[in-house]
């Protein structure tokens, strides 16, 4: 079957180029000396996480414990969970996890390192945390080297759970004051720091320019979006996901409606203008999404499309795409070669 | 079991403020002899589309096919589709859906009126279709009333399709004077114009100032959020979904996390400021979404939560909500009742 046969709106991945990014950035990081610890929030299938892992990563990194949970389902046996985990659910299900494969988590308060202490030295077992350093992210995360020096002596000192090193989202030149007066203060007083994990596909290539950082967590890059083009990470022939769509209405000669809306691409601006880029007519403007709808200004386009065209969208934000659909094509040259079920799709808890 | 009990995020819904909100708008309408036809898309639950009916809605809205399907599984026999249909896919499909229930769509130009024909005759079926009217959407829709009453009678000398009359969204003060005239043009060339379908959650108490509007189509009232709140819709206490979520990180005096993010409660900002209220602290902003960390701003509270703490949001656009979980909980003052598959979750084809 040609993509051209699919029913829209589909995300359609191109697998040549899917493979491309991962071998180029596992090259890069290999060259560096630098542990590959992929984020499989953006594309959430088990299958893709094989092939990071196929190609030299050391383990996966998942944000929450479902994604955790389906990947370990699928096989994979190293999984970083860089979340605080609180609650008697959510602890039940990380000792089950880390029953069966290597997992680590994060803390950046001595509430969320009693909680997996307790649960954890309860189950006979021990996690390796590391703690959460804010370094300008301004979302989770101890705030000075000081306080990650103390939380780092409290998990040291908690049974059931091991002091695993430093981790910090994400990895741009501030963090290195940061990171190296934290490491500083706790080789000082004697205790080592095995890993520090910085991450985020933005600053990818310049993941060797912090030789602080041990391992690197990056998760767009397996697909890239207009985000990513933007931070100048990928070039548009690199992009690997698109979404087909279809123009439904013609209403003005200016205006066109494709079948895809907020349901389809989310809201995610991510400081961009328009909700995505339309390959065949990068001059046109996607102004506006309702939830099944995406209003397109083709003002500025030479050529304008039919009702009926089929248009490829470049998504904002891939990962918050992979979250909406229930399965995602892979396609080599226009061909459907496989069709992937996101498996990890709407884990959240 | 208690919703204090429930794993987070969890989206909740009070039921008894949902069967209060179903039965309020039922009566408001029937009060003004206009047709129920709720929209699904808000909650894509075929147990409260059956609520709907059974309180008295004529049938119910999808906006795409897939939707529809599911609702047909479930036993609702009259279903419309204010949506351009195209292509054999989908063309297909529709037939299928229209030898089983009672369908009606629209169209908006002449293209999607020759391929429902040609679908539909070649099947020995008669489908209503309404024509689409863009009465200051900027969305679909035929522009002026004159190309209204042409495409309708493209519509009404089509085999296989018979013209249902005319849509619009939402019903404002300026979809008088276009559909008057609309009709105007019909009934003067002797085409009756069987019903005109208005709709929107915004304008529901106003539902019976357009005289011209038979049938309502309202999605968002039976839950309500932040955006009908404003609205005047709505008020606080009348509002069934809430999003559970706990409060996973404090990492200054004002700053909290809590572990709900775009893919929680998506990025819909519908004009509002912030993501979503914070009903137990209600001066509290939600400054920023990530996928699955939502940044609290609680400088403005005289109290702050502590790690750990749980609390519900009233997000910003409960349909888009809907779309990212699989299941809701529903609940009778704080115990658990039930629990609903979002059974048509993720139907954007």
């Amino acid at each position: 079957m040609r993509i051209d046969d699919l029913d829209t709106p589909a995300v359609v991945i191109d697998l040549d180029r899917l493979e491309a990014n991962i071998a180029r950035f596992q090259a890069h990081l290999d060259r560096h000396g630098i542990a590959n610890r992929p984020h499989i929030k953006t594309h959430k299938i088990p299958q893709i996480a094989q092939m990071q892992i196929a190609a030299g990563a050391v383990g996966i990194t998942c944000q929450k414990l479902g994604e955790a949970e389906v990947m370990a389902d699928a096989g994979i046996t190293d999984i970083f969970l860089p979340y605080n985990i609180l609650g008697a659910a959510k602890l039940e299900r990380l000792v089950a996890l880390a029953r069966r494969v290597q997992v680590s988590v994060t803390a950046d308060s001595p509430d969320v390192v009693t909680g997996l202490g307790a649960a954890m030295s309860g189950a006979g077992l021990e996690l390796p945390v590391l703690v959460e350093c804010d370094t300008g992210m301004g979302r989770c995360g101890v705030q000075t080297p000081a306080e990650a020096a103390e939380l780092a002596f409290q998990i040291a000192r908690t049974a059931g759970l091991r002091f695993g090193g430093l981790m910090t989202y994400p990895s741009s030149p501030a963090i290195g004051p940061f990171m190296r007066e934290a490491v500083r203060l706790l080789r000082e007083r004697g205790l080592p720091v095995e890993r520090v994990s910085g991450g985020g596909t933005a600053g990818m290539w310049h993941a060797h320019e912090h030789p602080e950082v041990t391992e690197y967590r990056a998760g767009m890059y397996v697909y890239g979006d207009r985000y990513t083009l933007r931070a100048g990470a990928l070039r548009l022939e690199e992009c690997a996901m698109s979404v087909l769509t279809t123009v439904v209405s013609r209403p003005t000669p200016d205006r066109g409606v494709i079948d895809g809306g907020s349901k389809t691409f989310s809201s995610d601006l991510l400081g961009l203008e328009g909700y995505g880029l339309i390959l065949e007519y990068p001059e046109a403007r996607i102004v506006n999404l309702s939830e099944e709808h995406g209003v397109v200004d083709f003002s500025q386009c030479a050529q304008k499309p039919a009702i009926g065209e089929r248009v490829r969208v470049l998504p904002n934000h891939c990962c918050v795409v992979s979250n909406l659909f229930d399965e995602v094509i892979g396609a080599r040259r226009g061909e459907v070669e496989t069709i992937w079920r996101v498996a990890a799709r709407g884990t959240v808890r």
